[in-house]
Parts: structure tokens; sequence; C-alpha cells
């Protein structure tokens, strides 16, 4: 498995959107000692309110890797992030990047890592041969976090999820499936980045035969309803064959992001259609949850919301980040 | 998109097996007039009953490639085969494989192409960077099959279908997604061997803007209710935007191929869940026909089994194979 130089400087580019920079706000979040500060090019308009350092400065307080903290659809590297990273590399800084371009087609930072005695990391590149789904049933418990579309917590779900869990004396593991979580918890596997006949696979290799009594907490990918990622989500929910979802939601979106002729489905429907596909890996599949992204609700907003849909659904509807995840985890339990 | 260079000279290697040579048989029935010859080692015991040309001559007689028309045992390329691949790239044809091993790895066919001035034609490999699934309706019509297993006519069923669309003068193209297919049409993606997070995006490369009464019909792949590839072909649903779906069946099977712990679903199931799905990317989508793989069932059991098929779903049911598709057709112009 890849080893990742902490602590990181986390690098922002141009970003626009915070929804881009999920990366970033992940490991400022999540493994927060690790980071050291961020950088971006002047046309930023996200940040993640750390200390702003150069490549240079952050190398001098000790950093080993600037990771690379937006994830642009498509995942390209832009041209205008060159000159940063190669100074990264120069400074003494490996450079981890996430995205589905690989470092190494860039010459210029191939000749800056010689120089600087660093390395290009591929977080979402994996060497190993993956294996064909096999449909077979593993021993343990799953949950996997699903969405009503994409980037709205489904990692951020999953993590506190495991805390919860952790926090109750229940074993509980952190399945990473994304170049974030993969930087969090140090393992896992990009499902996106592999070969389409093999994701369902993957995700079999990913959370393997377990004690009875143990929890995997998978991090889901994309949504069933989206235009270009349904097919990773559909291979990961078989893949993993949860007895378990939790449906992660952002109530300011009717829409998918980017993409504002597709609908998003209802809630009932959604938790319907993902329940209907994971049947064909686990038939006991239920949904356990909904986690909702609150941030654009007032308090008393989002107490009638979430009344309002816990009656609806007769679910634990909660926000992973206003209030935590206890009455998800109580359910669980019971 | 892959371009293969016709007319084909298909090569049989040593094959042992009518089973072992499908692709050759596929390639003479539904591309005769792009095959102008086979060749084979001594050993071979199949033919398809064509012209015995040796790569020059079929070089001298026109031929753009010699395509490997057998799948050799354990899917590795034969050290016995070489020296005929090698003579046909000195001659003046491409070599062109759907083989996994890449004939890269072979430096003596390298040379040979550099010699011959030719190429080395990986169908089952894309080198080109494939797009994110955009979700943007194009115009002109499209028709996707689908199945309810893997392996049972979803390319045929779309050969013939686009055969008896240009019989009625009504223009339309198949749309390879396999390397049979690739291999027949002459280009196309082989879509189960593109990254996942792609497999959306290279199904809309693959059938582009068109003009308004044109039918792209796109060969299906996988099936919605397999536990490896499910992902796959809900890409590949998504990205042809399909107006028309027609679900291929083989009443030999009640579960997945290989996978007997898993029960396929009605048919009608099949066709409501393959529509729901559809609906994301094409609202309009219909189900126009059901294509049965019948080489199970008498003649009296197959008109049995179609007539009371037929009331049940109040569609076309046909055989490709035994009767043609014409009553498909005959709904689509309605």
């Amino acid at each position: 498995m890849l080893k990742v130089r902490k602590p990181y400087l986390v690098f922002l580019g141009d970003v626009a959107l915070r929804s881009d920079a999920k990366t970033g706000f992940g490991l400022r979040d999540w493994c927060g000692n690790d980071v050291i500060g961020e950088w971006a090019l002047p046309e930023a308009q996200v940040s993640l309110e750390l200390p702003r350092m150069t490549p240079p400065q952050a190398a001098a307080a000790g950093a080993g890797s600037l990771v690379i903290g937006v994830a642009p659809p498509g995942g390209q590297l832009p041209e205008a992030w060159i000159p940063t990273l190669r100074l990264a590399l120069e400074s003494g800084l490996d450079v981890v990047s996430g995205m589905h371009t690989r470092l190494e087609q860039f010459p210029d930072l191939v000749q800056a890592a010689k120089r600087g005695g660093t390395r290009l990391v591929n977080v979402r590149h994996t060497e190993r041969a993956m294996p064909v789904g096999t449909g077979r049933r593993r021993s343990g418990k799953r949950l996997l976090t699903v969405g009503t579309d994409c980037a709205l917590g489904k990692k951020y779900t999953a993590l506190a999820i495991t805390r919860e869990l952790s926090a109750r004396g229940i074993a509980a593991t952190f399945r990473a499936t994304g170049q974030t979580g993969i930087l969090i918890s140090g393992e896992g596997i990009a499902v996106d980045a592999v070969v389409a006949d093999f994701v369902a696979g993957t995700a079999e290799l990913l959370s393997p035969d377990n004690a009875p009594d143990h929890w995997d907490v998978i991090e889901g990918q994309g949504a069933l309803f989206h235009p270009a990622y349904a097919g990773v989500t559909l291979g990961l929910l078989h893949g993993s064959q949860p007895d378990a979802i939790v449906l992660c939601h952002d109530p300011a979106r009717s829409t998918i992001e980017d993409h504002p002729h597709i609908s998003l489905p209802t809630l009932g429907e959604a938790i319907r259609r993902y329940l209907e596909a994971g049947r064909l890996t686990n038939p006991e599949v239920c949904c356990v949850g909904v986690a909702i992204n609150s941030s654009s609700l007032s308090d008393q907003d989002w107490g009638r919301y979430r009344e309002a849909l816990q009656a609806e659904l007769d679910l634990p509807v909660c926000d992973p980040l206003r209030g935590g995840v206890a009455t998800i985890i109580d359910l669980l339990q019971t």
C-alpha cells in the first residue's frame, strides 16, 4: 500500500465552488493534525481558513507533501497549476494527486521531482489487477453510505458512523473508496479509477470476510441518479453487499449538481431504488437512516425539516455535523 | 473512436474447437463482404469455408488487416502464432486483436510493424482519454439492446435490427461496444475496458448527434441483474439515452450464468427496471420488443412460448435467428 508523507500543505488551485474542494475540507476536518496550511492561485474563491503558506514556507515548516485538495469534474489537471506543483517538488515536497490525470504526464513535474529528490504520488491509480465480482456473501456486517447526488456528505457520514461505533465499543473499520478517504485513512481503493468491469470485484476486495459482529463502514460514491457516475455507484453497491444503507442528501439541491435538467428523486423514492438494486447481492439490505447536509438551514428550519422527514420516512434523520449520528447507531444496535 | 482497416483476412491459429472460433464465424456471418479470406496453421481443425490465403496473398488482394478470429487457450497469444503475425505486418496488413494481451508485448511484432509501416490494433484497449458523461440530449434516435443476463444475444439482436432498418430504407448505424462488434463494424469502443468514471461519457461519444430520423442501434453489455457487470450496463444505458430498448433473454436460463444463487427477474420486471433506470437521461424511453434466444426450444414450444409472452407483455417477441426482427421494426415505425 502506498505511503503518503505527512503533514500536508493543501493546494486548492483556482477552485470556484466549495463542493469542488471537498478533499481539502475532508483533510482539514478528519485529519486536521496532519494539515499545516493551505495554498491557492489568486483566482481561487474558496478557503479552508487554514494558515496560508507558499510551498517553500510549508517545506520549511516541516510539511512532507503538497496535496491537491480539489477534485474538478473529470479529474483533469489544469496547466495553470503546473508552476506551483513544480515549485513544491523543487522545495522538497512530494506532490500527491487524487485526479485521473497522472502527474507523470507532465515532463516539467517529472524533472522537478528529480531535481528536488521528491515523488509524484497518484492516489487514484492502482497498479494491481482487480478481480471480477463473484456475488459471494461474506461474513461480518457492512454499512454503505449512498446519496441523492455526488458531493453531499457520504464520506463524512461514513467517518462519523465509524467514529460513533468505535466510541460505543463496536468493532468498525472505515473503508475508503475515494482519494480523500484514502488520504485520511491511509488505505483504500479509488473505485472510480478501476476499469469498469472490475468495480464490483474491487468493492468485494475492499471489505473482505470479517468477524460476525464487525462493521465495515464503506464510503459511497456518486449516485444512482447521476447521469455520469451511476454505474460506479451500482457496482460499489453490488460488491459491498451492505446489510444497511444510510441515504445522504442536501435539501438545498433539487437537481443534480451541474445538471439542472435532472431532478433529484424524493428521499422515499431514492431509498426504494437503492434497496431494490442492493437486494441483488444482499436480499436483507435495509435503510437505517438519513444523513442530511443541513448547512443551508437555520436551526429552526433544520428542526422542522428533520421532524417532518422522520415522520414521513419512519427513520432516524440526522446531520453528522449538527448533532451527530447517534440515532442511526441506536437503530443499528436494535 | 477506434477504426479498423477493412477488408479482413481472418486468422484461426491452431484452433481445435468451433466454439473457440466464434469471433471468426461472427465476422463471416455479419460482415461477410469485408472478409476476403481465412488463414490458419496446419494444426487447425476448424474452417470458416472461405478462400484460404497467405497474408501476402491477402495483402495483394487488397486486405487491410489480419484479424485474430479465435480465442487462444488461456487468453494468451501463443508463440507459435508470432511468425504468421510478423509476416502479415511485413506484408502490409495491420494485425488486429481482441485479446487482453497487448500485441505490443511482443518485440518481434513491434519491429515487424515498423518495417511494414503497419499497425498493432488492440480492440479491447483504448488509448484515448474518455470524457465524463454530460446527460445532454442528442439529436437522432437510439435503440439499445439490454438483457436479463450476459451472453444471450444482445450483439446479434442489435445487428439484426440494424440490417432490418437498412433493408427498409431507414438510416441506421450499428454501434459496437465489445471486441467482436468492433471488428464487425470496423469501429467502436469496448466500454467495459474503460475506467469506471467514464463509461457513460464513452457511451455518449459512441452515438453522437445525428440526423433526426437516423437510428443508432447500440450493442448492449452485461445486465442490470449481474453481480459483477451491472455498473457497466447502467453507465452504457445512461450514456446511450435510448429512445427504445429491446430486452434479450434465453428461456433456458433461470439464474445468472455462473451465479446459480442469483435468480433472473421476470421479463416484465426486467423491462420495468431498465425503463426506470433509463428515464434518468431519456424520460421518453420505451420498450419496443423482446428478443429471445430460442435455441433450446422445439418449433412447437417456441411458438407457444412466443404467443404466451406476447400476450403477457403486449410487445413483439421474436428470435433474430428464427424469423427475424420484423415485428419489432414494425412497432418502431408506428
